[in-house]
């Protein structure tokens, strides 16, 4: 057997949240897997959660990441799909049962036994790592192409918050130019559902809670209206105008000023959780036959869509391309949300496995 | 100007629900009214309500009654879809705008301006009158065709309560034989929606608050599993295993226990509403992608369509045919859930017009 290959990633050790460089090693490749070289990591809010423990679940130590784009460096024996020295994307999931009902139907995202990308462990017992990290080894089923036109530290979030809005448009048929959308929340994944929805040629309308971002999301993002959820004169305004509402606030928030802006038969899909109820008058629903809905990230199968969308369309995230060394600080402003509006790490630029000396010390 | 024709209904004159007959004008038929003299019509829980104030909108005299069958006996000139003679059907509106996106989209339940079909204003300021009454005067647009060998009693049902399920089993693509479908409640309402799913061919799961409808929902109505709500095991056992459920009981519950018996991508969709807000977990909806949505009552277009369907597959519902004088007894006995499952008062055999001398006394 050859030896494990030791890599070097950026480790919280505990719910400070802090990171710093650890070591660890990788399996060596199966028959399926395909082994990257980490190019860049997109920062995403579930990041900043996982670090800290605020969902109660994270294993120390963490290594975070999950908006993943590389070059793959070594594949498996049976892998036909992907080739040394292509570009490929790693997202939220790294496994899956592949015989349920939602594997079957290519929805893995939904498969009860769906493995995270980190802070989750494999068949084997071995903790899943995640992509702050100089290698991963990925099962090639939950690898995507990064199209040829796509600018890599472009194709990193559409991997997580770019497939999160990329997938309930396209199940809740909300693709065709003709249907009007909203965007509530204007953070990582708002912005990057601005542009995807713009990409399907949607009329957009952006929901904000304060108007700050109202120049940058008419003018720069490509939305076509902006109101401001606290002015009820703009929200009185808009009732009944929206086919669907893509939810991207991440904590709890009342919901019926919102169901009030959709048309007869639109869809509230909420795209985050929260552990506090949510509530909602049934009437609202009843007489206008609407909906709230739900929808976690996407399949295998629509990330690589995402990807082919956003390159044809040449859609271009805003994003803030920083080292590994502000990877903390990163973390930081997010929890602040002070970024427009997706930090991407270059993490290929400091060549992590060369310092696997230094990193030992923590 | 021909005089207007005096008619005899049974009204609430006030929130103790009581009715007894009343006498009021009926306007002479316009160009597009069709007139017909009641034949039967079904007992809905809004009427209770409605004869109660339990909404706080009840204006008395109230003649309650949209479950109505009878035959036409008079037709305005530019009437050509019906004949004198022919028996016809009307159900919970008998009016909408006819401009609004809602009306051209052949969906005139959810027209903001639709006029309900008693306790309602005419746009002339004339009251809405039910059909606990000899005759009704109604515009042809809110009248449907009895098909032939549809038993007259058994058609009455179905123009609410029929109609009430057979829409969002439509809408929500809910008609293919593949679908597991659940009724939460087995009331009025509950026991056509099995009918109903039935005669679509679809797998139906009753789910209720108690066992004592088991045996009669399996062998009578043709369901094909019975879930006892309160009963943990089962329910455990029916974890994920319905594509959408009918929610069809009336005032608040929780939603989390049947959003657990859906499938990845079901739906629970709500037919009754209730003052309280209702609440649910945002994990169980948005990692399995499921819906809650409202249905309310159908379209004129569905309600013509169930008639046919429950002609066609020669659905039977479990009613049981009373007089009117009967009417308030039958009203005690909804109440208290006493019936199995829907009354259906035959109106035309209590010749109401020949009693107007009576009537007037109260």
């Amino acid at each position: 057997m050859e030896p494990e290959r030791c890599v070097t990633g950026w480790a919280a050790r505990d719910s400070s949240g802090h990171l710093s460089p650890y070591n660890y090693t990788l399996r060596n490749a199966g028959p399926h897997d395909v082994v990257l070289r980490v190019i860049y990591c997109g920062i995403c809010h579930t990041d900043l959660h996982q670090i800290k423990n605020d969902l109660g679940i994270s294993q120390y130590p963490l290594v975070p990441g999950h908006e993943v784009v590389g070059i793959v460096t070594e594949i498996g024996k049976e892998v036909e799909k992907f080739k040394i020295g292509e570009h490929v994307g790693v997202g939220c999931i790294v496994g899956s049962c592949k015989s349920c009902n939602a594997c079957g139907e290519k929805m893995e995202q939904y498969c009860s036994k769906r493995i995270w990308t980190y802070n989750d462990v494999f068949p084997d017992g071995r903790p899943t790592r995640g992509g702050f990290s100089s290698s991963m080894v990925v099962d090639q089923m939950f690898v995507v192409h990064i199209p040829e036109n796509l600018p890599l530290e472009q194709a990193a979030p559409l991997l997580c918050a770019g497939v999160t809005v990329y997938s309930p448009m396209k199940h809740f048929a909300m693709t065709d130019p003709s249907k009007r959308c909203g965007i509530l929340g204007l953070g990582g994944v708002g912005h990057i559902g601005v542009k995807i929805a713009k990409a399907f040629g949607l009329h957009v309308t952006v929901i904000s809670s304060s108007d700050s971002k109202r120049r940058e999301a008419l003018e720069v993002l490509g939305a076509d209206e902006y109101i401001v959820s606290k002015d009820t004169t703009q929200m009185q305004a808009a009732t009944g105008s929206l086919d669907c509402i893509l939810d991207t606030i991440p904590g709890w928030h009342p919901l019926e000023p919102y169901i009030s802006l959709l048309k007869i038969n639109g869809k509230l899909i909420m795209l985050g959780v929260s552990k506090e109820p949510f509530t909602f008058p049934s009437n609202r629903l009843v007489l206008g036959r609407k909906s709230i809905a739900g929808s976690f990230i996407g399949s295998m199968e629509e990330t690589q869509e995402t990807l082919n969308l956003c390159a044809e369309k040449q859609v271009a995230c805003q994003i803030e391309i920083v080292g590994m060394e502000y990877l903390n600080t990163a973390m930081e402003r997010l929890d602040k949300n002070d970024v427009r509006y997706r930090f991407v790490v270059d993490v290929a630029a400091s060549n992590l496995d060369d310092n696997q000396s230094l990193s030992s010390s923590y």
